[in-house]
């Protein structure tokens, strides 16, 4: 089942890919990604896909894997149907590459400015999501970049198939061989071979857990985008709205539990905690969340006649825990002060707002949380390529360098300067 | 002579500094800058700053260093002075700090934007040059970094005394501890530790030889700045003004030949190698530049009568070497695409040029070179961040993310997404 996998030789072709991948014009990777797109629908493709899934799902099973981690994996002809209208919202999509920008003439006559580029080769790290192997050559080659994927053993065979899919399309087109090529072997010895394959991969994506991202950030000699873990808070001031401030709590907490720009801790300030909390854990008891209370909040859930709600006392691990499940931990502060420190301290830099009308304050937060998206009245659930008006998300980053948030088509790109002269020489 | 270090404490007290770091104002800053210029020229302080870099330069003497080496360790009054400007230099610098940009209302009325935020803390590993210490901690104030220094053991008294004085001002100033901190033990061990102190340092910028960066890229949790080697190439075409491309190739040598943007390989098109490679060898013998000739170079300029340079035979190794000296290869080739093909083999990615009026082959150019900085008709030595407008420059980049070629103040800073709401829920 499992191939001979030579990475040298991998990441050599996918540099000797780079060049022409580079000057390609958008209208040649737009019709490369349109008849990717019409491929995925054909019909014998399609069969093949979901015959090969089947043959996933079935190993899943039988290895016991749980139902949630099933339904990542399983196609169906509707989950292919979506595959194909995203790669053509990425051939839609404006084309950075090429685009000349900041550039001015200098005072000895210089004309210097930067052109956006590919980055080169990209390296991407993924679990059980079949979808994200069409997403990423999507992505990578509208941006120009050549590709190198890395999917998790679960999705073996699915895999193969879409990679086998993709490949014809590009070898049809007369793409350069080694513009998207698969690590099909699950031997994780080759993940940390390619973390360190830095003569050829510009860069590394990793798109999953906690431990696939320290796995990554502790082994690998290539730059690493980190990100996607998400402890997101919200604090709520007495000066709020508080039917809004209701409404955003229950959807930044409810509305898709299992991401990482949910809601895991409530933050209340004191001087509204009796008012608000009742109303709070009225409304998420309609999808039956766990509250995890601190003393003072627990003391004013727990005086409610005829309550509803889940609560019981939260231990110091359930703040900074990214719970991925509908639980959410409550925290009474006394003001704003106390708040910024709760989220410098337990916060992952992900997402997290105010609920407030105070201007000052809110101004106040937008400058002093350190996160990469930081709200005032909005649900944490917008942190996402699409809702940030990107058009498409390769990845959230919550390290510092390079990117830092939702990750678009730009983020898949860097620049070179360039310069006219006319005989300048310097001085 | 060497202190206690505690490497985990350092990182503690660099991100408490951060907070409040990122929220002061540029005139508190400027501020601070310019009373850091002052003490660098307040008489007491040169007196202890030129007795502590005495120390250095005897002990340098006595460990046998080369006498560049000396002079690039001592400094003179003059060179404080010269300190002392580029500190307020940095003043008078616009402040990146809280800019924010591509601010725009998505389709449900959420408006959504970027602001500008220091990176937060940064370590940077240099080596025998004092005056690095006084410029990235102007640098890295400006633009609201705490900063974790780490200097060759050659510097180590001038290194001492001038920390002295900037942390003397820090605290005057009302700073965090934390600010600016210097590694004072010369044990190399805690340099590894550094690259990984990852809980704490955000960046590492190493500024020194290929060595270090070599060691920081393999070593470091952290993401590294890599850069500053160039293997530099101009390539001249039958169309170029020959007086002007004469002039170019000697300013791009000659200049400052000790420098990563100076000229290293000279390629010359077949069809003007005869008419073009006696007058630039006639021109580079004023400086005495040694030429290493392939074989149809080395023909041309051996038949000429009378001749005055200094020529040898190339070897493979002259080509892809980065010389830092009076030294340069030459190579004729067909065209414009066996010249692309010898950059992409050989270079470094650093700064590259051609020198040719086809304009066609100068827009191919532009677009196919992959280089930091990519030139038409002018000296590679412009690459530089004060050429370039940056006003300053930390570092000069040769990777692919968050920074290519000259890095300013804005390379030393990051964005957070900020996004105000009026009561948004995610549908």
């Amino acid at each position: 089942m499992t191939d001979e996998v030579n990475l040298q030789e991998m990441g050599q072709r996918a540099r000797a890919a780079r060049r022409g991948l580079a000057t390609l014009l958008t209208t040649e990777k737009n019709d490369v990604l349109s008849a990717l797109a019409d491929a995925l629908e054909d019909s014998a493709n399609r069969r093949a896909i979901l015959e090969a899934n089947g043959a996933d799902i079935s190993a899943g099973e039988e290895a016991g894997l749980s139902a949630a981690l099933i339904d990542r994996l399983r196609l169906t002809p509707s989950r292919l149907a979506g595959m194909a209208a995203g790669v053509r919202d990425v051939a839609a999509l404006p084309d950075p590459i090429g685009d000349t920008f900041e550039m001015r003439r200098m005072p000895n006559g210089l004309h210097v400015g930067k052109r956006r580029t590919p980055i080169g080769v990209i390296g991407v790290i993924y679990e059980a999501r079949p979808n994200v192997t069409v997403d990423i050559a999507a992505l990578c080659l509208k941006t120009g970049n050549a590709v190198i994927l890395r999917g998790g053993k679960e999705t073996l065979h699915s895999n193969r198939a879409l990679v086998d899919v993709i490949q014809g399309v590009y070898a049809g087109a007369g793409l350069p061989e080694g513009t998207l090529q698969w690590i099909s072997s699950p031997d994780r010895g080759l993940v940390m071979e390619m973390l360190r394959l830095d003569a050829y991969i510009d860069m590394i994506i990793p798109r999953g857990g906690a431990g696939l991202h320290r796995l990554a950030r502790e082994n690998a000699t290539i730059p690493v985008i980190t990100g996607g873990i998400g402890v997101c808070h919200l604090y709520v001031e007495p000066s709020a709205r508080l039917d809004r401030a209701v409404e955003i709590v229950f959807n930044a907490k409810v509305q898709r539990p299992s991401v990482c720009n949910a809601l895991d801790t409530l933050l209340v300030h004191r001087d509204v905690a009796a008012r608000f909390l009742p109303l709070a854990a009225q409304r998420l008891s309609d999808a039956d969340v766990e509250l995890r209370c601190d003393p003072p909040s627990f003391g004013i859930l727990a005086a409610v006649e005829d309550a509803r709600w889940r609560m019981v006392a939260a231990e110091e691990a359930d703040f900074g825990n990214e719970f991925l499940a509908l639980i959410l931990s409550i925290k009474v502060v006394d003001g704003l002060e106390e708040a910024l420190e709760h989220i410098d301290r337990y916060g992952t830099g992900h997402s997290d707002g105010i609920l407030t009308e105070d201007y000052t304050h809110a101004q106040q937060f937008l400058d002093a949380v350190d996160s990469a998206a930081v709200y005032v009245n909005a649900s944490t659930r917008f942190t996402d390529g699409g809702q940030f008006g990107l058009g498409a998300e390769v990845a959230i980053s919550t390290q510092r360098l390079h990117a830092r948030g939702p990750m678009g088509l730009q983020e898949l790109t860097t620049y070179k300067w360039i310069i006219y002269g006319q005989g300048h020489v310097r001085e």
